[in-house]
């Protein structure tokens, strides 16, 4: 028997234990190690996503685990390797597809929301979806490589160069790993951020926070920028005051990159796009070679993921670890420890 | 003595009779031909530019003309030459400028509007401005040399290429131009327009023009990109509904250049950015190339000068031109004649 964490009803999230599956032919049985709890997680918690996740779902995207059985016209992988999971199937054959685009395909499976997600102990997923993890690294930061892989995503949505002058904001886990990948990259790098415990650990993390909140946020940026604004900048607080925050503060020519949800209600200063020649870029999910680039990011340290791991609860208390998702009381990046018994 | 055409308050623009001053040192003095009015100068007109445009401004900026006399230190010029003019004077110093985005410096002088402009039979400007056009062609083509500029800088902004379809919402002079030099490329143009005398314009130009207002445009967008959604779309409306129309069937991954000037508090679907990844570009006026690929254009027939040109009117009566305009009744590019008396 094993544990697994199934969505129930805005609210509830239940822990039940059930019989595990054989792997199918083409399908690896990974024995999760640990999953992490993104932004999206809460939403389905929320209710917010209903009409997409039913009842009984299980949950789950951002993980680490190990190969435990392979199942028929499965070669590459051998029972102990260490894994993690990019959770998109696409058809292959919509337009998105056909043009190379396959992370945005119009009929997109997130494992996870649309199929069964790794809030539980075995998980059986088509090995094509395998992304293989050096076997020495920790597999809590290994649980980190997906979320790595949306800021690497971000960062090549920008064309980031070393050059450039960046301002991520909001600093909670996307922001850190977006403004960790971009300082990877050479590019100067500062977080806004109105929250007192996030601020103060990106300053721990050795980046320069500013506060929203502070008039004075203005005019360090022109010092910074020499009043040329930024040359980047990315809006992962999806809330409409970082949204006229970017606009605002953005060079001529600057790129902004839409990480943050938004509702379709927006307002946004198209005067100043005009007026500046702005360049706006949605970006969504990854493709296969940002989650090699996150795993070499990770492997490397170039990622502080010991940092960002703020909580590690056991799946049996899987509960605990959305309420304190909720609370915002000095949450960061919540992972559930699925082989905890 | 000449005649000049200047904004005095708004609804009022007064014709004068002057004495003409000699071209000061790098000034050449251009008669002036033709002086198109554009949507810049309606705004000026309406008086909604008034913190910019003081009374007593000679306004105008679309313009060809022939050089009459040259001041001290300018060599480049002959008596005689056909020209048109880039009214933009940078700083050369600011942030935009070093950057090699000289069209939009942080000082930009926009000649017509913060300098004087071409509303005049003889007009001072400084050779630098000079853009040299082809003796043969019909000086009121060349005219419109400077809005076909705004198109190519559009066109270039979406990085278009033969194979993309493309959107242009609003089929009025910058349209109707954009549409050309896109068509030029190679690409599919499809425009939108809910004017019937401005979609039978565009229709005699071979374009397929669709009705925004009319449910079968959808449908007729699916039939055109299979399904995929148009690659490219440039909002020339400068409306709410214009805005939405081009959010809502770009591609994944298209592009987006916003062309008509927009308030600050439009409202965006930035969901639909996120989830299409989609890509916003401001653009705004033209660089010295954009200028040298339109002079080609015209030159070659690829723009349909003539055929924008809706009514001529020589400077003693310049009031009608802007009645015209204001009243939309079939106006499309109006020249004013400044050599008629």
């Amino acid at each position: 028997m094993m544990l697994a964490a199934r969505y129930e009803r805005a609210g509830t999230i239940e822990v039940v234990e059930i019989e595990p599956e054989p792997p199918g032919p083409g399908e690896v049985q990974i024995e999760v190690a640990y999953t992490g709890i993104c932004g999206t997680d809460l939403h389905v918690f929320h209710g917010a996503m209903d009409g997409r996740v039913p009842p009984h779902t299980v949950i789950g995207h951002e993980m680490s685990g190990y190969v435990r059985a392979a199942g028929h016209d499965v070669h590459d992988w051998t029972v102990g390797d260490l894994v993690t999971v990019m959770p998109l199937q696409w058809c292959g054959a919509c337009p998105a597809c056909l043009d190379g685009n396959t992370h945005i395909c119009h009929r997109l499976v997130f494992v996870g929301l649309d199929a069964p997600g790794s809030l539980q102990q075995r998980w059986n997923v088509d090995a094509g979806l395998l992304v293989r993890v050096p076997q020495g690294m920790d597999p809590a930061h290994a649980a980190l490589i997906e979320p790595s892989a949306v800021a690497v995503h971000d960062v090549d949505r920008a064309g980031l160069s070393g050059s450039d002058i960046t301002l991520v904001i909001g600093a909670g886990p996307i922001g850190l790993l977006i403004a960790s990948v971009a300082r990877s990259r050479g590019a100067t790098v500062l977080l806004a951020e109105t929250d007192d415990g996030r601020r103060r650990l990106a300053q721990s993390l050795g980046f320069e926070v500013l506060d929203q909140a502070e008039e004075a946020m203005l005019d360090r940026l022109d010092v910074v920028t020499s009043s040329a604004g930024v040359d980047v900048a990315f809006e992962v607080s999806g809330s409409q005051a970082g949204l006229d925050l970017a606009v605002n503060v953005l060079a001529t020519r600057g790129r902004l990159v839409l990480v943050g949800i938004h509702p379709p209600s927006r307002t946004i200063d198209l005067f100043r796009v005009f007026w500046r020649e702005l360049n706006l870029h949605g970006a969504r999910v990854y493709q296969r070679r940002d989650f090699e680039v996150a795993v070499e990011l990770i492997a490397n340290d170039l990622i502080p993921a010991r940092a960002l791991i703020s909580h590690v609860i056991p799946i049996r208390d899987v509960a605990e670890a959305f309420a304190a998702l909720d609370s915002r009381s000095g949450a960061m990046k919540i992972l559930v420890d699925c082989r905890a018994r």
